[in-house]
């Protein structure tokens, strides 16, 4: 069964109505359980394991202060059972670019395994 | 057939050594070309496709005073015909954290189809 890019974009696109919407439960449903996760917030080390992302998410979610992210330009690629995302992301004015990586779980579904957001710094391409 | 954790840290190994030798045809030789690759250098933007990406490395290694990478702490997780390895990255002391993503292809080795390194400016994890 191929990927269908539709599919992920929206899975996508949930990550970042999650995010937005400041819901703790629609991102923990939104992250897979079947592959150890990973996780990269801009400027910070990697979180390794559900349980470290998750909680780094419960503390941003929470932030009743954190900027809206608003994606755009995104691209997926498919690899076999995986999919990847990169798009731009902007916060605040701030560019950003992000790589996501979604499989599919056994219920059909496209799930997070992996979010790297950095912000950018120069002004190349 | 199963992805063996060691010949995809081999892959990321010759990675960081195509790197530190400024060997830019074991670096162009180890990205894939079968899936359109793309690559974040730490505070640029996203590049997108072979050309750009291949061109970026050109330029980073054809400089001279490019500091050493040195890789560590890495992690994989198969995800069917790809896999991720996320690690550590030093450059001249400085921490960056970085997502690779490999795919096996025809041939049977491992390639990179996506590269993104980031700076670590927090202390977080």
């Amino acid at each position: 069964m191929p990927g269908v890019t539709s599919d992920v974009l929206e899975a996508n696109d949930r990550f970042y109505a999650a995010f937005n919407n400041h819901d703790f439960e629609a991102m923990d449903a939104l992250w897979a359980t079947s592959v150890e996760v990973a996780c990269v917030h801009p400027g910070w080390m990697r979180l390794a394991g559900r349980e470290e992302v998750m909680a780094s998410w419960a503390a941003i979610l929470r932030n009743p202060d954190q900027s809206r992210l608003v994606p755009g330009d995104a691209r997926v690629v498919f690899t076999g059972a995986s999919a990847v995302v990169h798009c731009r992301e902007f916060v605040a004015g701030t560019p950003l670019v992000a790589t996501n990586i979604f499989v599919r779980e056994e219920d059909g579904a496209w799930r997070l395994i992996h979010h790297h957001s950095s912000p950018v710094m120069s002004a190349s391409s």
